[in-house]
């Protein structure tokens, strides 16, 4: 599993299509992932078209990889095929709550991940895109995504025509906890993030961005609070919209 | 990866323990996985003692794999750590919000999944606890988590000490979707849905159940709509308790 290890998200693809009986053959081996009551509460849309992928471009604010990659998979919470399942089975589906979603949620971005370690092992290359929750109507929309139905995940895939350097991760110390939470303190925060604060391409990205701290990146420009509070809105109104919510 | 192809969910584990180190190495390695903004939003809990498999076995309604596994992981969505660093950093967050759990919560699925792929390597058996999300709160006090922290997902960990069937999959038919999503209607219904109908063991379950169809047992007694609109409205409110929502 040493591909794991060595994993970087790529985002530049090479002109080599990515075959559809290798990415059936993908798709299927990730359906052996765990999934609640083995109801599998989640499907996935591929998009090859030029003309998909120019649609779907806004959604992810127009990041390159969308129409650069030969492939782009959309994988959704669905509660829709099981509900309509039940219908034409005699059976009352109560599955249009927000409890149903987080279910659905969370088989599809099991799934997703399984697909994405597969792909990985065979040399594919690929971008998760966390941008589709923040317009998801959007996606909704152009995908033509029905009733319980709410897209989690984007990945672009393709074969890699790059291979950027490592980005930095936390210790295993910031992350695991034993038997209860423990404390973060101002000393767990030293011990947890002095070394990223010190990498030279941090100490770089901050003086680019001209703030004091990393963490004003993510604060006032990336990750702010009026942005995450208009798109928490918005995937609220997604989730009402698609049934899930009343 | 021909043990994703072999997998299932065991639920039956042997005397021997799981190594520490081990453990490590597979959370460490797991740490790979695509992350928001590199912000790694989430965080383990590592149960071992058992006193805290007693305490946390109710939330996951006594499933006795809690009790009997080596290890109980909680993967939890988490700002919490994140958004202690900008407090110290002269950074002012804006995590307390739907669109940010989301975040989290997808960041602690997916790196809760290639874990358990990656565990799964090893020839270590393990079975996920959709429970996690239906009484939050039970968790929550029990592992002590602070604000910004929702526990999404659990798995018991252990040796496997069984060689279940296999349970069975939709054909791909029922999970692709090919540039727009293809209406569900009753000839899909029928073309994705009979075979698992018609397996021995789901005539058997329907029987048990004495329902008359195998989507009754889904709606009428697995996952109703009483208990999904009742554990709804519990998980909304430990959403609210940890500072999600407003």
């Amino acid at each position: 599993m040493d591909f794991v290890q060595n994993r970087r998200s790529i985002r530049q693809y090479t002109d080599r299509d990515v075959d559809d009986a290798l990415l059936n053959r993908l798709l299927e081996e990730a359906e052996r992932t765990q999934t609640m009551g083995n109801m599998q509460l989640y499907s996935v849309v591929v998009t090859r078209s030029a003309e998909m992928k120019q649609r779907l471009a806004p959604a992810h604010f127009n990041q390159p990889m969308v129409t650069g990659a030969p492939v782009v998979l959309t994988f959704c919470a669905d509660f829709h095929r099981a509900t309509e399942w039940c219908r034409l089975r005699k059976a009352d589906p109560g599955y249009d709550n927000f409890l149903s979603f987080m279910n659905a949620a969370t088989d599809a971005l099991l799934y997703c991940q399984t697909f994405c370690t597969l792909a990985e092992a065979e040399g594919l290359g690929l971008c998760f895109l966390g941008t589709t929750v923040y317009q998801p109507l959007a996606i909704i929309e152009a995908l033509r995504l029905p009733q319980l139905v709410v897209p989690v995940a984007t990945i672009t895939l393709g074969w890699p025509a790059e291979h950027p350097a490592q980005t930095d991760r936390l210790p295993l110390t910031a992350v695991r906890h034993d038997e209860v939470y423990a404390p973060v303190t101002p000393a767990t925060i030293e011990r947890d993030y002095a070394a990223k604060e010190a990498l030279p391409e941090n100490r770089e990205f901050v003086r680019i961005n001209g703030t004091e701290t990393l963490a004003q990146i993510f604060t006032d420009i990336r990750y702010t609070r009026r942005d995450n509070e208009a798109m928490s809105d918005g995937l609220f109104e997604a989730l009402r919209h698609q049934g899930f919510l009343k």
